[in-house]
């Protein structure tokens, strides 16, 4: 009896020695994360000394330049940059609206043109008509509607707990508003912003076209405009006047930018955090997606720092284009596989830099086992969502290339995100030092404990 | 075996309803929070209409009127005021400090007296001697005191999770180092503002006196002004010149006002709710604590709109005097024992208007079971917390009154609250629509399940 009991013992030590190993090193994480972190004056060249980065802009390839310098500064193993083609579209310089009551009342509104609308080639004026829903459009007759411009005003649902459930319950408006309204004859195509709360910021994104459908001009009315359009045209009919100068320009050259330190025991197999470096080119993509970015530039320095040396390789990736095209996932995706590299799990910061509140899984069940086990790590440390979910748009791609891995999203509180997400307020000072620093400490550790952990 | 089932799957379908019955009942109240939500317009009216309410001042009295009005307003059962006496110091015109480095450099810092402080009498000048920590303080020697100026520049620990603990470990700098410092025969004692950003905004707070020690200035420096003065420390002898005519006066008559809904079936048995009207009298007291009163009424106003008859009375108290004596705390503690009243439960909240975490208890054994019972219905409205911990300092007096009351704390996220606190900084601007409406509701879904559960 006593005798069996001795590897049971031993395991249980073991056990015991190595789970006070992890404490030690998740307590080192935070110490380093919160009392010498970099994160916060990182994120705030990001947003101060480059500003708003869309896809083939000047400010784009600044960023790039900066992230590749950053990189190198913090002396990674290997720092690169992958060759990609991105669109290239710009908002121009002439972004105006007005709407006129049927008693002559005029009110100026704030709008943004949607990312990838065309511009309306001078002054463009119709009637309003709105729907609240994009299937109530789709229901509509072509008699209705041609000529004039359609207003769709549906509001984001603000007794959803998680936000994002709200925003892809809204998703259609922007993304397929242009193409539905397109389909009947309207002139143009005006979005209520996807934004939560009652203010004059519009909020921008993307949208797309159909080939076959005739192409019209897209923008977005902050949520105060919305309502008060809406409120114009229970009164009678309302004209509403745009002018937009926004047009798509060629493909443009750009980059993914990364760094790594190589595995100690599994060189060749590659875990990649990561996030998107582009941003929409309204306010500082502040939380969209500079947090997510300095999140895991951060986590990588700091195991860096503390001596760390993983098992795996560990490869941070700043994507381009998540916001118009996601041509970085797609292009890292299909660049890893043609070296015949190893990709076994992946992570992306993409909610911005709230609070830290757990992670997500979309992946294979075993691998919910695995995150599940770390809760008891990380619990202490505010972290308690350990489910299954949504990974990341740049790392998505990887999904189809190497079929079974583990992809796993940062989770950050909800609640705020709403009120920055592609609005000019998404700047530097919208982001809250505390919380970048602990979003970077919980990957940092996450990540620890996943190269740690990872099954060959 | 059949027939011995049946009594268990009858138990299992009233169990199962009663099950289903809450979910309908919290979705409901986070229907009403977010979509319907009073919250929000009701703290911008206390903080903008009304603000800074320092118990004996005249906006604490207009804050008093404002909310009996308030809670007129909500057709509640009972709406009364409770009459205290409260302590009554106010900060005067002047408050002015500087430094001058041994090479002449002149600073001005930014600095608030500690409530309660005595003034300089004029402008006071002396060399300045810097601690750490009280406990170096106190073991120094009255010579090398003597006639200076103390600094107590403990900086809040930024490696604490839970930033109440950092605040915890630095609170006796605040306390008592106007005593520490006298009783060695400092002319003043200068604190290091208990705020975790580097920033320019003083942190005021409490801080006592004893009889028998000599009574000198306190005062709070920026943490950016703490920095400066140190290092202009290492380089040679400082001299602080400082101004402050802050003072006391008699005690003031005061109220605090509360509100509630009968209880059906126990009408004699209440469950307190509360948090402190009163604030500090820089900023607005938007998170400290008028998210607190405010959650607390809102609750209220959602179980009374959505028809909720309570099992209990449920009294919803907005106490004075939190700040500076907690007066209304232990007044109504007084009171409601010498009123013979059943005092069964109670919660405060009293940490911010941030996004919702859970609950804490504090209180005999069996209410954490009770507690733990609420998490599952909870749990998808990201409430996570469910465990032993703090009340409140208003509920507090309860506990000798009615030993063995379960005293309950709101635990809202914890990392900016430190940011804001008892800082100019602390103004309606700085709370979120979405998280003071969700800590509404939180509380209100909390109040509902205890009513419900809570055994006679």
């Amino acid at each position: 009896m006593l005798l069996k009991l001795i590897p049971a013992l031993l395991l249980g030590g073991l056990s015991f020695y190595l789970s006070a190993q992890d404490s030690t090193m998740i307590r080192q994480i935070y110490d380093e994360a919160l009392l010498r972190g970099a994160a916060y004056e990182d994120l705030r060249q990001l947003c101060k000394q480059i500003g708003p980065r869309l896809s083939g802009s000047a400010q784009a390839e600044m960023a790039v330049n900066w992230s590749y310098e950053k990189m190198k500064s913090y002396n990674f193993d290997r720092v690169t940059k992958q060759a990609i083609t991105v669109p290239h579209w710009e908002r121009g310089t002439t972004e105006s609206g007005w709407f006129r009551t049927h008693d002559g009342d005029l009110t100026k509104v704030h709008l943004l043109a949607l990312g990838g609308s065309i511009g309306t080639n001078g002054l463009l004026q119709a009637e309003v008509i709105e729907f609240k829903q994009l299937s109530d459009l789709q229901k509509a007759k072509p008699k209705d509607i041609e000529g004039k411009i359609v207003f769709l005003n549906q509001a984001m649902d603000a007794s959803q707990i998680q936000t994002f459930k709200a925003y892809g319950a809204c998703y259609a408006i922007r993304g397929n508003g242009a193409v539905e309204a397109g389909k009947l004859g309207a002139k143009a195509v005006l979005i209520r912003s996807l934004g939560l709360p009652q203010d004059a910021h519009p909020h921008t994104g993307s949208m797309h076209y159909e080939n076959d459908v005739n192409k019209i001009p897209a923008a977005a009315l902050s949520t105060n405009d919305a309502n008060a359009l809406s409120a114009a045209l229970q009164k009678g009919s309302v004209q509403f006047y745009l002018e937009m100068d926004c047009r798509d320009f060629p493909d443009a050259n750009s980059f993914n930018v990364m760094a790594e330190i190589k595995g100690s025991l599994f060189p060749d197999q590659v875990i990649t955090i990561g996030g998107h470096l582009d941003s929409w080119d309204t306010g500082e993509g502040a939380h969209d997606d500079g947090a997510g970015v300095i999140h895991c530039l951060e986590a990588l320095r700091i195991l860096k720092k503390l001596g760390y040396q993983p098992k795996h390789t560990i490869r941070v990736v700043f994507f381009m284009n998540e916001e118009n095209g996601n041509q970085g996932g797609q292009q890292y995706a299909k660049w890893v596989l043609a070296n015949q590299e190893n990709q076994v799990a992946a992570l992306e910061s993409d909610r911005g830099g709230f609070a830290p509140r757990g992670f997500n899984l979309d992946g294979p069940e075993q691998y919910l086992q695995l995150l599940q086990s770390f809760e008891p790590k990380l619990r202490s440390y505010d972290l308690h969502i350990f489910e299954k979910g949504y990974g990341g748009v740049d790392i998505g791609p990887l999904k189809a290339a190497y079929p079974g891995i583990p992809l796993f999203g940062f989770v950050p509180d909800s609640q705020r995100y709403f009120d920055y997400h592609h609005a000019p307020s998404d700047v530097f000072e919208s982001v809250n030092k505390r919380e970048l620093e602990l979003g970077a400490a919980a990957i940092a550790s996450f990540v620890y404990l996943l190269d740690l952990n990872l099954q060959p």
